[in-house]
């Protein structure tokens, strides 16, 4: 039996992975149904429905312009259609839609139907287990399905240009199969996929990255040269393994040499919205809100909002000294501290007793 | 009985370093002998004698102009007699000329000297086993003494502004005392130390993190993105741990964590000169002499010889192809594969398998 696949997102980053997912698709028959399903959540774009003009001119004009989707990959406005003979949902929406995307498919998709979240970023827990949420827990937990993850320095529009790039798919299944399935469906010329056995490590580097981005657009801010870069990116690094160490074990200290650790790590400290917000907050007196319609266009600072949750789980945990890095990205953008004493608090980093 | 201390070398890292060995041996003046004695080679400069400028002006005046060397260093022009009675010798000078430096020192230095090499590069082997040799190595082989490392993402210029850094000592010892003197010997407020039993993979990442560079540089000069940067940067980072494990085990995979791993291959694929010159070469017809003549002022770029000698060492130990990217860089340079199919090279590298 061929497995069909959904892919539930039509954003820049959903679009890219369209291409590859409709080339895959096509390119293992004998594994996959090549007619693929794309949830596009309806909007008129130069007074045409952005669905048909995906469907016509097979070109998602509004997000991933002048980049073609293969026909095999069709638009469907209908979450519940798009999805319901998948064997693999594949999740690439703003981490704030899952949960009300989950509970319009609940009971609405195959017993055994898995998920993969391409979804960079956490959930707000709301269960006992107070603090943070996987986003893969929150899909788990609504739709009662396994739930993968794929993660990795992957700006969406170098991806849709095809320039050679790697992921990491997190995997917990035993099934040596399902994870040749997984490779398969993502594993290009270009788009070169390793597969690693410890899902939520591999979701975590996608997540806390982001704060360690701020952190690290203070520093540029504040004229700190590469020394005290490297140092951020490292103490960073450091905080996010000991987190998943201690919040999720197992961890396994390899998967953050995958591209979804240290490679995208790099490439969000020296690129990127949080750190580039980082950066201006440093030199201004102006507050996040403000910074972010000035400069991000309204899109959101997502490492900014992540230091928050994690410092109220830290602070519940008693275990805020082990993290001055996350704990003080908060405290510089509530303005409790100056962003110079940021750079103080890591001169006495843990790590280096 | 408190610890003598002599410098051996005096350019730009050598200075900044003294600025922080003065200040460390006057603040711990019951482990160290605060009279520092720095090796300088004699030059004039300016009408004056280098070493009658710094021990006058207290200022290299050549190498690192404008920033104060503690007064109790105290330049000395014959290498002998800066080192005859000291219990540390710190190495920093050129690669080139260790060998010959040792040569000078055997039988003139005290029995239980260690040495602390701060020499990022390779030596030649001439011995039975062939192609590259430990720089620490080289120095015990001479002088047969203990020799521990001292590297990270420490650009001179920016440490002896005082601006907040990292880096790791290499210490292969068993007594603990000494490594809680080494440590102080180099910890300030802003310099922080940490010290691991993992001198060889200490070394090892100082050394190939260039070749690295060279790749990057390339991916830059052909006009990859992000992406691209950060695959090539994760499949170096592989290729230097492989290599480590293979040729010098045990090699502990958290060293890579340290500032001498990750933080500084970062900050010399982001900056530095081989990153540069990979980035000229991929762009014009011009041979890597040529270029660095006229885009590194006649320096070398330390990257492109290593792979050299790194492709001889691992030809003669048939593993060529598990180091794609040290011998892509090789072959690159040597005009006998394109810039281009560097990244080729690197498509089908074995950690995608």
């Amino acid at each position: 039996m061929v497995k069909r696949i959904a892919i539930i997102g039509s954003g820049n980053w959903g679009s890219a992975i369209a291409r590859i997912i409709g080339q895959t698709t096509s390119q293992h028959k004998d594994t996959f149904d090549s007619h693929v399903k794309m949830w596009v959540y309806e909007e008129i774009v130069n007074g045409e429905k952005l669905s048909e003009v995906i469907n016509q001119r097979h070109e998602n004009v509004k997000y991933l312009p002048g980049k073609k989707i293969p026909e095999n990959v069709v638009a469907v406005t209908d979450l519940v259609e798009t999805c319901k003979d998948a064997d693999f949902l594949i999740f690439v929406v703003p981490h704030q839609f899952v949960a009300g995307l989950c509970k319009q498919l609940k009971g609405n998709i195959k017993s055994d139907a898995q998920g993969i979240s391409m979804i960079k970023g956490l959930a707000l827990n709301t269960g006992a287990k107070s603090g943070i949420n996987l986003i893969t827990d929150e899909i788990k937990s609504i739709l009662d399905i396994k739930c993968s993850v794929l993660m990795g320095a992957n700006l969406a529009h170098e991806v849709a240009e095809d320039q050679f790039c790697e992921a990491t798919i997190g995997y917990n299944g035993t099934n040596p199969e399902e994870e040749v399935i997984l490779k398969k469906l993502f594993h290009t010329d270009f788009f070169r996929i390793s597969v690693v056995k410890d899902a939520n490590t591999v979701e975590l580097c996608g997540a806390l990255k982001n704060v360690v981005a701020v952190a690290a657009g203070i520093s540029d801010g504040l004229g700190y040269g590469d020394n005290t870069k490297a140092a951020i990116i490292r103490l960073g690094l450091m905080e996010i393994t000991k987190f998943a160490e201690r919040f999720y074990p197992p961890s396994n200290l390899k998967t953050f040499f995958q591209s979804c650790g240290v490679a995208d790590l790099v490439t969000t400290c020296y690129g990127g919205r949080n750190r580039k917000l980082g950066m201006a907050f440093a030199k201004s007196d102006k507050d996040i809100k403000t910074l972010e319609k000035e400069i991000l266009h309204g899109q959101s600072a997502q490492g900014v909002y992540t230091a928050e949750e994690l410092r109220e789980m830290l602070k519940q945990n008693n275990a805020e000294k082990d993290f001055p890095l996350f704990i003080g990205v908060d405290k510089v953008c509530k303005k409790e501290i100056k962003p110079e004493d940021l750079i103080e608090y890591l001169k006495n980093h843990p790590e280096h007793d």
